[in-house]
């Protein structure tokens, strides 16, 4: 089984939707299957939770959020996620757990151990076998998030909940260096590309 | 704090609807403050999650129904139990987490333990002061199904199902006489309600 399991993830204006194409073209010069699916998301389902999750009118306590974003996680692993890694096709999902520690734990001050039990209750001891972490300086992801779409109901954060969800990313990858790779992703587009690149040749023994 | 939480559960078709008419006239009786409520549902967002986990059409595997079941009730918690019972209200829910394990559990199969360990994560150590478990022969229950309303997503289960969610109800009280009141609702209408007064009047030490 060569299959993998990678997520792609990091603050609102880290650039992911870019990055999600340099990772389609490596795919597809590699030749290798591969299915992109996203988070909270991914199921009829998902989707439903997360126009609910993301909606600006939403009232939704942080307890009440957190069990929402598991739910529409565990449907995704189920029906999407396990399945497609039992063909042998690899998963690439935009977001995934680590989101739910970094944006309702750090951003929102959930208690880690607190999210660590549904994560356990939901994967078992399922994790993704490569997490990219796209980061960028806080100024330069809300500048992004300014000039671009509607804001969702977390876009609309302040810079303090935004710095305690990036520094919850980088606490998260420093602690588990071997599954995470961070990206710096506020320089150029080549230098970007180039490391995804690097992580996914690692991470698939290509030479 | 005299204010109580009183949960009332059983099988579809037990009379619910109709044993809540009894209670209501209770409090009204002893001019005592309550509120009505409901799970799943009881806020706007449970509501939602009420109409979707109820759809006959909802494609929603079990680990992920009870995780929205109990982010319903994180929900109808936060912002409707705890408040009312702090302005000294009492609760009356008609239905509540003993729901989940003879649904969930006793119904599809999922083990207790995983059961009990979402019910401390959403409510530490909260739970009912009372539970009025109405109960009736499946037969009966079923018929009264049957002859009413359009059927959601549970009352569509068949026989077996039903059979093994009374079992759970009626185990689980069972096991903690001190809080549950099982009460016969098969025979008439008079006796049913003279047991729930009693319950009634035992906890709030009436004479």
């Amino acid at each position: 089984m060569n299959a993998k399991f990678i997520s792609l993830d990091g603050i609102d204006g880290a650039g992911k939707t870019t990055q999600l194409n340099v990772i389609k073209q490596w795919f597809e010069k590699q030749n290798l299957p591969v299915q992109f699916t996203r988070e909270p998301g991914g199921t009829p389902l998902g989707e439903k939770l997360r126009d609910i999750l993301l909606n600006p009118t939403s009232q939704i306590n942080l307890r009440t959020e957190t069990l929402l974003m598991f739910a529409a996680r565990q449907q995704h692993l189920d029906d999407i996620i396990l399945p497609t890694l039992n063909q042998n096709i690899s998963i690439v999902s935009d977001r995934f757990t680590d989101a739910t520690f970094a944006y309702q734990g750090g951003g929102r001050g959930l208690p880690e151990s607190d999210i660590a039990q549904l994560e356990n209750w939901v994967q078992g001891s399922l994790r993704p076998d490569l997490t990219i972490l796209l980061d960028v300086p806080l100024e330069i992801a809300i500048q992004r998030i300014e000039n671009s779409r509607e804001k969702d109901r977390f876009e609309r954060e302040n810079s303090t909940f935004f710095n305690q969800v990036r520094t919850a990313y980088l606490n998260r990858a420093a602690a588990n260096p071997k599954r995470y790779a961070i990206i710096d992703s506020s320089h150029d587009k080549e230098s970007t590309k180039a490391q995804i690149e690097h992580a996914l040749n690692q991470l698939f023994h290509v030479k």
